[in-house]
């Protein structure tokens, strides 16, 4: 059997290295007698590569070759991995894909193809780098109803937040620490807009609840107007900030699903959870919760799970693996507003007035406490209640609102 | 297809509990048209519950209907479960066993067995209770080669760590506590002397590193001997004391496998594992650290893995699962005495010769402090030595060892 790789950056290059140095004992897992990489493709050349002779531009040969029985997509981008990888699936060839926004956007659709055409479309390296979520999601929780998916998702922000926790750096900085670093890129605005937390937190809640669930869908907040302040105040009240993708399942059979900021108890799992490091908490009602964490990014952890689908493709040549999920509908995802959560929230320019209006609007709201902090500063805990209301009782006062942050809810 | 249950205690109830709670879903995971519960083994009578029908003594009635396509082997102990499940797979059956002992003493014999006869025998119940583990190994990490696992695997003496590190309860107490909470059994030998989790190392270590590990080549020390004072030591030093099972591969091509508590740094993932959860961690030459968190034992998610695994089985009827490793060896597991480590010491009794020899034994020790020491105490962080170089120093000086644990280097 013959294995093309499209794209080969960061990743397909380590894939085609992985697959290499490991050569038989992957040969050995996958019943295959021979697995041996044809074609790479991309745009670019790689004078003194290795791999030099078996880079093409020309895609027809990869969807022509019949020797050709799993392609590689670590190309990204939406197009034209999406039209390569759907005409690899039409022509019979297993994909393995480690493309986020191509599963986010594209998913169901190229489940259906694959089913159609009786070959295998599999994405473990699509969330969680060198975790393994998906197979375990699907496969070994199949037993299980899921309630709830939630996690540490993106690793350059969770290093940032680390930063700002830890050091009481400020982001601009953190950010700046993580691009030296090589955990963010140039234009770290996929990362730290949350779109990439985003595109993950999509993929899990169609394999958790078996419904499309569309990035435009699910309302979605970054890390950038994070202040050291915020955690301050915040580790004074026995949290930590992390950005959280959360999709749970409601009584009503919709969804809710969100990306943003949280502030997790320090007690829990998911708050210890730094640096660059992922970690995805799934909540069935037979096992509890059930966490999954490890190096979320990264060439050697994503290659490595692009190759565990590799074998996995090999081993079920003929027979489809049962992944798969419903199409998307809009009134699915249930917009967040009616999501009730504890707030943090911080307000500056604060007079005697607003003080007094705020703690008469919240009542039961703990005074959070941190040091250095000026005398028109306020940062409260509230109780449960809507975004929508919160904001609603906020704007009554006239208090200047500097920072909204929701309680995750262990 | 039909299916029988050995075994009705428990996890065999729970088992049938969640078969026919989620059977709908259960069966359209496993590409099977049905699956029927037709027989529940057990030597005990079960007037008034749903399947009090179909309870029989008659081991033979199972092995002998060729319409149970799988067996769920629930007993516990090494014998009878043995010959049932060896006659099983000789009779064609799949078979899903939770049974850790079993695994851990004749997992190689019995995965022999499934292979000659063309079956599955699965065990992902074995360690780790609901947390996937025993899959994402096997499949997930193929790509990799693990140079380590380790891992808390033993909910109960977690559950009595936990209390007398966060409550400063004295060892007994802690033990009654996880009693009444039926977290320990009368008989709590198994679980607080380490037995158990020596199990589960053995089998992760087989699979980990391909060869078969009994537990009687694994040097096992349980918690009895703990004490709240060590605990508070370690507090103060930056580390918690967890019971730790690991096996790590040496680069003569041996391993080293162990159980015995450890102080594990607070800032690691493990040291946050606290209660009746378990965690194991997996270390690969491409993904790094990757870590599987969730309950280790109880009714429901141990049923969970268990019916997972029945699904796979009935996925995979025709086709066995490539799960396996080589038969042990004696000399395959490195004598602990030569895995050089940190080591925790306290001594009782101390006079001022007894601690000037043992600075002048130990030079670079760290001597630690804790409240309310008593003078005559003293507990030290050595440097990196073998247990047995620390131990022959230690009695050249004379001084009342009163404990030694090893420091985990994460």
């Amino acid at each position: 059997m013959d294995l093309a790789i499209m794209g080969y950056g960061v990743v397909g290059s380590g894939v085609a290295r992985l697959l290499e140095k490991n050569y038989d004992r992957i040969v050995a897992n996958s019943t295959q007698p021979s697995l041996r990489l044809r074609y790479i493709l991309d745009l670019r050349t790689f004078p003194g590569d290795p791999n030099e002779a078996l880079v093409t531009k020309d895609f027809r040969r990869i969807a022509e070759d019949p020797e050709v029985g799993i392609v590689v997509e670590t190309m990204g981008g939406l197009h034209p991995a999406y039209e390569f990888v759907l005409q690899c699936l039409e022509a019979g060839k297993s994909v393995v894909s480690s493309n986020k926004e191509l599963v986010a956007e594209k998913g169901c659709d190229l489940l259906r193809a694959a089913e159609k055409h009786n070959v295998n479309f599999l994405f473990e390296a699509s969330v969680g780098g060198g975790i393994p979520i998906i197979r375990p999601m699907s496969q070994c929780l199949a037993a299980n109803e899921i309630t709830e998916v939630a996690g540490i998702l993106n690793g350059t922000t969770n290093f940032i937040l680390t930063k700002m926790i830890g050091d009481g750096m400020r982001f601009a900085d953190a950010l700046r620490l993580a691009q030296e670093n090589g955990y963010a890129e140039k234009d770290p605005t996929a990362d730290i807009e949350g779109h990439d937390a985003c595109r993950k937190i999509c993929i899990l809640a169609a394999l958790a609840f078996g419904r499309h669930v569309y990035p435009a869908q699910v309302r979605t907040e970054g890390i950038t107007r994070l202040t050291p302040e915020d955690a301050a105040y915040a580790d004074t009240a026995g949290y930590a900030i992390k950005l959280l993708g959360r999709a749970a399942r409601l009584p009503d059979g919709r969804i809710s699903a969100r990306v943003a900021p949280g502030l997790v108890p320090k007690g829990s799992m998911l708050a210890g959870v730094n640096d660059v490091f992922n970690a995805i908490l799934v909540r069935g009602d037979a096992t509890g919760d059930v966490m999954f964490y490890g190096r979320g990014a990264g060439q050697w952890p994503t290659a490595s799970a692009v190759v565990a689908d590799v074998i996995d493709c090999a081993k079920h040549m003929e027979k489809k693996k049962l992944l798969g999920w419903e199409p998307g509908d809009e009134r699915y995802v249930a917009p967040p507003e009616e999501d009730p959560a504890r707030y943090y929230v911080r307000f500056a320019g604060v007079t005697q007035a607003h003080r007094l209006a705020l703690l008469q609007a919240f009542p039961g709201a703990e005074t959070l406490r941190r040091e250095g902090a000026g005398p028109d500063e306020l940062a409260l805990l509230l109780r449960t209640e809507t975004e929508d209301e919160v904001r609603r009782r906020i704007a009554e006062t006239g208090a200047g609102l500097e920072a909204l942050i929701g309680v995750y809810q262990a």
